[in-house]
């Protein structure tokens, strides 16, 4: 195992804290001499401190550059920003990893933008709840969860540091391309997010009296609607990130609903034919 | 209180299991003398019965008519059934309640074909899970669930028992409006229902190695699909008989969606705007 050094976490949010925190507790395992933490509220860094996600708390976002690995934990586009900014800063033999939700247009701006001697890597972490900032950290949300790797360059020792800090999480690494990657998540996950706020939506205006709609909304429509709960910022930054899938996404799902609602329109067997090919698929995706 | 008497509960799977085994716990303040199960499938009712869902099992559904009050736990197209064929033999002075949850056709059933002098109501416990059959059934579901009660006519008696036996199951009765609820279940349940089906259906067919697309699904999706594990019978009679609710919200779903879509071809911060109406709206109905 490759010790980590010094790290800097970018972003305290949810997942910046879940990872330092993670970090600080592995910090003997993981080989980890320090953990600095930045975000641009000085004030959620600081709860993230106060909940053990790091040793420090950084002022100036350039702090990060002095350590042997950055992990950015921000919305896709100021991952993007942060890599175009301070990337060609980095010096030769660091590390940077990054947890954005989308990852073909991360891994591209790694590849122009930082130094050919950086070790680059784009990570996805598949943890963690709707919620957000340093309060919504759940400290073991990382154990058993994918940790989605995808290289940006030809670097064996970028895919082995992330694989290190991954395995140091306790979480299951999965090295993919970043395409491939995105074309999935577009489907699991930056999909559904789109699905729940139009429900949200739908849900709240069907009725003035929304106390009445809530009182007939049971945990179906809890579990449905809960991704429209995340953060705004945070969603728009991936899914525009991951527009071109997304949109494949969004026709496929279209198509689906097209299929449901003329079965609808026949006796119920046709609809329940229909309904059991959903079922039959998400098992399929689901069995482990 | 009226005492419940003799129960007959039709139907031995999820729904049926739970509110008989709550009628057993609660024989006394409920003032139940029996709990009598029947369902199509034997087996079915001989599990529900070793679940502790009843005192007995019917060999035949006439044997219903017998009991004081017949709940209907079956799909909504078999409660229709069962009140168009049954119904008519039931004596006056006996009570009869459902549990589908499509309530305007049903109701519209018992009006036409249940004699004036029973006591006929419909009912929709918002309680109970994506699993199906007396193993499902989790014995405190109904706490403090909400349990819609929908007149079928003006019979305060029959109000009286639905109101009863949901107290005496712990539940919070909800008096509405059969076409009323249904305009907001087809939005909280019915719609989240075909949406987690149509997703399941794209997520499966992105990538040939599910065990893949698995990898790359997590609690978002997980939660986003749920309702797709459903019973599918049970499903498609709901929505069937729900379907001109279903069909107007499926409009405004792919309405909100387009408005969706449009942001995401901006920039970022204009699907942002309207993410957070999202998270508001979820917010907003769910606030209690």
């Amino acid at each position: 195992m490759i010790p980590l050094g010094r790290v800097a976490v970018v972003g305290a949010g949810q997942v910046g804290t879940m990872i330092g925190a993670t970090l600080v507790r592995q910090r003997r395992t993981a080989g980890v001499s320090s953990v600095s933490l930045y975000d641009a509220d000085p004030e959620v860094a600081q709860a993230a401190l106060e909940r053990g996600a790091g040793d420090l708390v950084l002022a100036d976002p350039r702090g990060a550059l002095e350590a042997d690995l950055v992990i950015l934990a921000v919305p896709v586009t100021e991952i993007i920003g942060w890599v175009r900014e301070f990337g060609p800063f980095m010096a030769p033999g660091r590390a940077l990893l990054d947890t954005g939700s989308a990852k073909a247009e991360v891994v591209a701006a790694m590849a122009h933008a930082i130094p050919g001697g950086v070790h680059a890597v784009g990570g996805h972490p598949m943890a963690g709840n709707e919620g957000y900032g340093p309060g919504a950290a759940e400290p073991d949300a990382l154990r058993g969860a994918v940790f989605a790797i995808t290289p940006c360059r030809a670097d064996e020792e970028a895919l082995r540091i992330a694989i290190d800090l991954a395995s140091a999480c306790g979480a299951r690494p999965l090295v993919i391309d970043a395409v491939r990657h995105d074309r999935l998540v577009a489907r699991t996950s930056h999909l559904p997010h789109l699905l729940a706020s139009a429900l949200a939506v739908v849900a709240a205006e069907v009725e003035p009296d929304t106390a009445l709609t809530g009182a007939l909304a049971g945990s179906g429509y809890e579990g449905s609607s809960r991704l429209a709960a995340s953060d705004s910022r945070m969603v728009a930054a991936f899914a525009s990130a991951n527009r071109g899938q997304l949109e494949s996404a969004l026709g496929e799902f279209r198509a689906a609903l097209v299929r449901l609602e003329a079965a609808l329109g026949e006796e119920p067997p046709a609809l329940e034919l229909e309904l059991s090919r959903g079922r039959r698929a998400r098992a399929l995706v689901l069995e482990r």
